[in-house]
């Protein structure tokens, strides 16, 4: 299959749809981002790789950095992480109260905020320089050592980050986070800072579509199981309130931003990224997953 | 790989797990049911079969019957089924009213109590003989002309399910359910009260497996990319509230019934039905879970 | 007190007011009531009755009947009714669904809807000819037997009634509901199309002014201790979801109806009705809330 | 009517009471009060007073300074106040998160630990010396100038009060807190921890019994009107989730803490305050709930 001809032809398609929907704007620096930005790069588990567009400029990952925080707290307790949190879909707005309270304090899944809020007490309890071991988990993943947390977007996502402060809070007094509540928030918030290149932040995704090991690496970050099951959560929550039709029309584990990112495996094959930064009312690009749902339509790439 | 061998070990291994938890009790006829029966049945779409334990004793399918109404109402309507259905999972308890009440009479997903009550309204309105349409399309799938509803559990069904009852109500309240609630109660009971042994089930899952083709006549009941729907619906909510823990510990679409019935599907190569009576706290058979674990753990047939 | 220049003066002021607001229209017969009727009747317990506008017009009492019913259940079981009713307000929209399953088939307060269809239960199981005593037993305490249902206005509301069906089998399923819901349903729906004019509701609601004593005839429907009880329900839950602002700014225990009609008491001393039929978003006269605002604030007859 | 010899009866047939309940115990300080104290305080308009028991030892009061805070706040802003607050009851748990997240924010009422947060944050905004200004309020309109808040309860609350602070952060979120949500907490937890003598609390609730007016020294904190609407505010809000049994019941208008202490007015008449420190389990003092009820049965005081 010709990867690069299929995204040259995808990069033409929904480039009208940078268009559409909004750039986040509840802090000053993502929405100040370029909507025009659109980039599509494909990493093969055989070491192929394809771009098109703007696929080496940095931009804000944000929740896509839950899939690598829950692989560090994953690798350090193993099926343990289950006893704080749910793997069921949320069902609900991404960021809820509501069923953090019914649910005595369990979040419903890790990605949603309330469960990576979890995650990263359980990083914060586990590791010993929690953020450098981040951090260099991150570059190391996607092998590339300019990567970086831009403090300015974690300062202001935490002043204005009154819900995963009153999350945290809640969860505080039902004994699932252990942390004072303002380093899991400040570990958080640099965390949703990290900015990544579509270029990297797709190689980074490779593990999951090598079960559990990074291909030119040869690194086993997760068993076999641990990244099949990994994939199952991403299908079943990766995309806030939309995943479901994501999973109905792409067919593929991914994880999603509000920064315009994307990032799909298809197991056994490859992982994809796409970056563009206007997102729909559900936090998900718009030009992105109408790229995926292309990609998997052309290459026949869905798990279904 | 040797089919027969994985499922005999299987049946060996989880036998002493139907000691396990509860035969379902709400009505008089299912709690008659023997606990000790189990059954495993695999077909590939290439045409093999293979079995073990009791594969040929009718039970009663109860919610797997929403697969067959979906996909008959999907036949209909295309996919305008969507502007009376979510494909979104559920999040909360499979019966809940709440969720209709706040999201104005639209179902969660068509595997719901609520969604499968939508999805009997559909055919009642797009098919001039309904029962006998339906009852014919599963005959055809399954390929078994034997195969009936027991009008005694249906009757002992809507004695007892004020629940779906107050669900129908509501939702004509909010113009979702168009047809007289009786009769939408009706046919509904009578959809569940299908009983087929693990044999024809596994069958009639084949053209899921198959890309929406019936492997052994041909024909095409839905697109490649509506069955790839179906499925990613299937995972998404299959299982009840297990359908998270399901995916992440199978891998696989599969949809379970309170009878003890669950079927599988891993695309492009086979489908599976393990039948086992005694059921967990959110409905889903004991052993038949422990059973498709251990398959796709022995296979590697996840689809992740 | 001159209260019969008081009531000339609040039907001058409250006058422009019935052009505000909208006359419930979910179902025909009460949509065609004219919204320019304003009648004001004021019964004390000592005998004397003050009138001003339409108060001699028979209109639909709808939730008004909601504290006859409960009197007669109340008369029949006494304290046992609360073991299936609360007695806490609701906090949520006057006919949810939501509450009675957290709250396991309990409706929050007897005003409520739900609450409204445990009463009639309780009626057509303790009562030999219920509806026929019920009639009675309006009729005598207003003292007027011309009253009646009007048996179009309770088909209609029982065609568009689906929330209510709803919430009768939900009911049913938690066993709070015994007899066959069509029968409670029936019941339910001739109460509230019941017809009285303003001079006879108020003078019906003496006896909880006059602390369970009927004072022109001496019969003693309710215990003081009883009356007060039914005047506090009042207060709590008597104008749906505008109950906390109707103590707030009226301060007496009263009860409201979608046909335009308020009745409230003031212990010890009166019953006053207000009916203008076009309602607010919440259900209640607007210029009913507003003229019983000016008399307590004339009159100084709040409770507090 | 002999109200010493009432209140000495009463004091009598409740002490068994105190056997009942639970001391409040999620913060040491609290758990540690003699659960044995029982102490009931009359003080009528006219200036007489009575008591009986321990009436003159402080006790910690908890959520009835709510009542001191929102007075002061009402001062402040007047009617404008609710453009932040509801006045309906709230219908759940008193400290659900739920709520103020369907609500955009806005606590149902004052008296839920949400609504008194925001009340704290208007008293932060509109007074100079606000916590030196809210201490003087309560000293003076109780005429006890001993009066303190325990800062080692303060500060106890302060550390396990993790859902307080999730309502406060959500709210700040919603922009109905406008101060820095630390001023908000420490200003609140402050105020719970303020302790007086029940013949202090009577004796401070006065002015609710008196139309707004201090009635010794002839100081009028509200006007006619928002003393009445005060009065319905705590009968609908006053005492949790119990605040409808309490109107049922006893049926004056009376706040709780707690502490286990209970004021109730009976208006144009007398406040009285009963303190036993077991609460039951909607944290109403058991011993304090049945003494009022006796209270106004034996002197036939309810405003009904």
């Amino acid at each position: 299959m010709d990867y690069q001809e299929i995204i040259d032809r995808i990069y033409r398609e929904v480039q009208p749809l940078t268009a559409q929907g909004k750039v986040a704007d509840y802090i000053p620096a993502l929405s100040s981002v370029d909507r025009n930005n659109l980039g599509i790069s494909v990493h093969h588990i055989k070491g192929e790789k394809y771009g098109v567009g703007q696929v080496n400029i940095p931009f804000s990952i944000q929740s896509i950095s839950k899939v690598f925080s829950f692989t560090l707290a994953y690798e350090a307790v193993g099926e343990a992480i289950w006893e704080r949190l749910g793997k069921e879909p949320s069902g609900t707005a991404f960021n809820s109260l509501v069923q953090i309270e019914y649910e005595h304090g369990i979040p419903r899944n890790p990605f949603i905020n309330a469960g990576a809020l979890v995650v990263a007490d359980i990083i914060l309890s586990n590791y010993r320089y929690p953020w450098r071991e981040f951090l260099d988990f991150v570059r190391n993943i996607s092998n590339d050592d300019t990567i970086n947390s831009n403090e300015e977007v974690a300062r202001s996502e935490k002043e204005t980050g009154h819900r995963n402060a009153a999350l945290a809070h809640l969860m505080y007094g039902f004994k699932n986070i252990k942390n004072p509540v303002e380093e899991v928030l400040d570990f958080y918030f640099m965390q949703c800072a990290i900015e990544m290149c579509a270029e990297s932040l797709s190689r980074s995704f490779l593990f999951l579509a090598n079960h559990g090991v990074v291909p030119y690496s040869g690194e086993a970050l997760l068993s076999l199981s641990q990244a099949k099951r990994l994939n199952a959560l991403m299908l079943m929550a990766g995309l806030y309130n939309e995943s479901g039709d994501f999973a109905y029309k792409v067919g593929l584990p991914g994880k999603s931003g509000v920064g315009g990112g994307i990032v799909a495996v298809f197991p056994k094959n490859l992982s994809i990224c796409v970056w563009s930064p206007a997102i729909n009312e559900y936090g998900n690009s718009v030009a992105g997953i109408e790229a995926l749902k292309r990609f998997t339509s052309y290459t026949e790439m869905s798990v279904f």
